[in-house]
């Protein structure tokens, strides 16, 4: 199959280019300033499918940001690849930490940045370029189906709607997904599992005002001093969660997994040099790789209260708060682990305040079987590019939809994604390295030949 | 003396509307934005003072804002007593807990809501009214020297190199000032000291980026769930704060004290229901009344890091920060309670984070004696107006300019205020009853004939 290796190294300031007009868009889900912008984006997404070779591409509407679906459908006997991907991005703030403005790409040392780059129109949109290289070099060997959302940074509020009311239309062999990281281009990984997420905000309120410290301080509770209290109470001394019953559902990993996750190839010393930290600290008796994938972890995302600006002031606040997640795994139930956190955290206030816990959002951990037809197609598409068999890894991040798609459709999904965990997704500077933009757009068609032989 | 009570019948409605001008004038030393401001708050008290019959009246200027200086010499054969105030006012943020505009005064229910109204304009303004009432009847007992400043809120950072560079034109028996508070009308109290204060700023950093708490969370360390641990271990048990050597110089309140102490009218159920607490919160072993007034204490004043928008964000920020503060008794040193604080602080932190903490300022506690002559003359002058003896009460506050004055002028304090602890100062809603205001003015002149007898 040189052809894709032509087909690439003829295009690809072309496939470049046209993600760079994507990254251009600036198609921020959460705030509605950005309204039309990630409108734009959905239409050019639909445009490069249909020129791609995609027929009834239709820009879906839905309660949100439209879902934009096209297909190309050979003959039933063939199985069916359902791509989903998502062109809608995260919000660029803090903006002042850019070192290039999120939204005029730059390339620079090899790498795209702008927001989005990587999560996920970089690796959404090699599908579309993969695709497009199969259909100008003899077409694709088996029926496709795509998927592309625009509220995957606000929870996909409107998938499960539109996916449950297209059932038949949808219906498919497997997802493929490429919005996840491997280990590094000389390490190629595939992602087999996701954690889960709970989140919530909590108040704590002391006095119905805030105090002069001098005049109150000491004698009445202090909201900031109690809420660190019960977040310093929410981790015992060897960093597991302090809450009872979180830890019940959790999946035992077995030793072999473990013994084969310790082989994945992993630098301490380079991890810690990269976040400039002198150690890192987790749940005892776990590795780093470990902690981040298959261990549940508690996390404060924001804290704040009292006098936060300028110089001094000797303040005895009202009130304070915080923003804590809880990453989950497989088998914890992010509502039943929500309702723990709620009993627990309101259980554990002392008299002298008052705490209200308000439920964010959540999702479920989910694992992909490494033993099917899919993975193993994955697994030899990228054997073929890379050169090397690359290893299944949890990650810890969190994609709800996946347990969704196994929940409505009934499918499995195959995370092949590109990216790496230094991309800075979510981040200021986010980027996506045009080496694994075009290894994606290289190893899609094989994956492609390999399912439809496989499933021969 | 029935003359008092006669010229404050006769010239109240202009004693308060006087008041209300000056309240008017945002004398906001912590802002730059308001320098005009405190300047024009300056000249109101130096044309006051003037109207009221002091010589020499005089805009002093200082590296910051000017001292306003005024005097009535009789003789030097008869004692002479300092008064000081002062006349800038804390920011009044946060600005929309304000029912009224905080630089707008209203009298609602017989007080005046303002900025500043308790604190000090109020009382300050009350040693220029009560001035007045003697000039206008028969002259001054003794000599007067007035001394307001306008950088009290930001730390009295000039007054100390004024009063070394003007300790002859100072001098004097006694410093007299109204900046506290009495416990009610009913139960007049005069302050018998003050605790100290060592306020800072901490700041946690983690990993040199905010990081993706999916990737990241549970290998590396959350600044934000390291500070709270690292807050939380600062009170033990028994709610003591547990810094090595904080208590070592504490001073031993004697058995005798304290059981006076128990005996000041103090209503917990009222204290609660006034604040909206279920229960108080303190050191073991203390009462409310001791855990505000001769015991130290540690409270945070502010706290942020993280994402504190509206919504979610799953993030693992790079810092977090605190504002902290102690209130100190006395022989407790600020210097070295700050250095205590700052070597334990640095050596509880995990190695997997890195500690800066910011001193902000101090001031040493005071401890006003009960036995002298001036705070006799204050006792008698309180029992005639009030008709009731009052107590002597440790109040939680700083007023750092005392020890300074002790040391600099070799002279005590009388502590002789008419506030009340409900007036909200360094709150919203600041306020001053009208009662408060015409007592002052009222129970002055007795301490300048008793401190004028007493001292012949």
């Amino acid at each position: 199959m040189s052809e894709i290796k032509n087909y690439i190294a003829s295009n690809q300031e072309r496939f470049i280019g046209e993600l760079i007009d994507l990254l251009k868009i600036p198609s921020v889900s959460a705030d509605k300033a950005y309204a039309k912008d990630v409108h734009e984006a959905a239409r050019y997404v639909a445009d490069k499918l249909q020129e791609a070779g995609a027929d009834k591409v239709e820009i879906c509407q839905t309660a949100g940001y439209p879902i934009v679906y096209g297909e190309k459908l050979l003959d039933s006997s063939l199985p069916t690849v359902l791509v989903y991907g998502h062109y809608d991005v995260q919000p660029a703030d803090p903006i002042e930490l850019w070192t290039s403005p999120p939204f005029e790409p730059v390339v620079k040392d090899g790498k795209i940045y702008a927001r989005g780059a990587s999560d996920d129109k970089g690796q959404m949109y090699m599908h579309i370029k993969a695709f497009e290289l199969m259909m100008r070099n003899g077409g694709v060997p088996c029926n496709v189906k795509f998927m592309i959302e625009g509220e995957e940074e606000v929870g996909s509020d409107n998938l499960e709607t539109f996916v449950r009311a297209n059932t038949e239309r949808l219906s498919c062999d497997v997802v493929l997904i490429s919005d996840t990281a491997l280990i590094s281009l000389d390490n190629p990984s595939i992602t087999s599992g996701l954690r889960g997420l709970s989140y919530l905000e909590v108040e704590v309120t002391g006095p119905n005002r805030d105090l002069h410290s001098g005049i109150y301080g000491g004698a009445v509770a202090n909201p900031i001093n109690v809420l660190a209290s019960m977040i310093a109470s929410l981790h015992d001394e060897n960093g597991a969660v302090n809450i009872p019953g979180f830890y019940e559902a959790v999946e035992k990993v077995s030793e072999e997994e473990r013994a084969l996750m310790a082989k994945a190839p992993f630098s301490l010393e380079e991890y810690k040099d990269h976040l400039d930290i002198e150690d890192v600290q987790g749940e005892k008796g776990y590795s780093t790789l470990e902690r981040t994938s298959i261990r549940p972890t508690l996390d404060v995302n924001g804290i704040w209260g009292g006098y936060i600006g300028e110089g001094a002031k000797t303040v005895l606040p009202s009130k304070a708060f915080a923003k804590i997640s809880m990453r989950l795994v497989p088998n914890q139930d992010s509502a039943s682990i929500t309702n723990l956190f709620q009993e627990h955290f309101t259980s554990i206030a002392p008299k002298s305040v008052q705490v209200i816990v308000r439920p964010h959002h959540g999702g479920e951990a989910a694992v992909t079987p490494t033993n099917s037809v899919a993975y193993k197609a994955a697994e030899k598409a990228m054997e073929t590019t890379f050169g090397k068999r690359p290893i299944p890894l949890r990650s810890g991040g969190s994609i709800p939809i996946v347990t969704m798609f196994e929940k409505v459709l009934g499918i499995k999904t195959v995370l092949m994604g590109f990216g790496l965990d230094s991309d800075a997704i979510h981040s200021p500077n986010e980027h996506y390295a045009i080496a694994n933009y075009l290894k994606g757009i290289e190893t899609i068609p094989y994956f492609f030949k390999n399912f439809t032989e496989m499933n021969s």
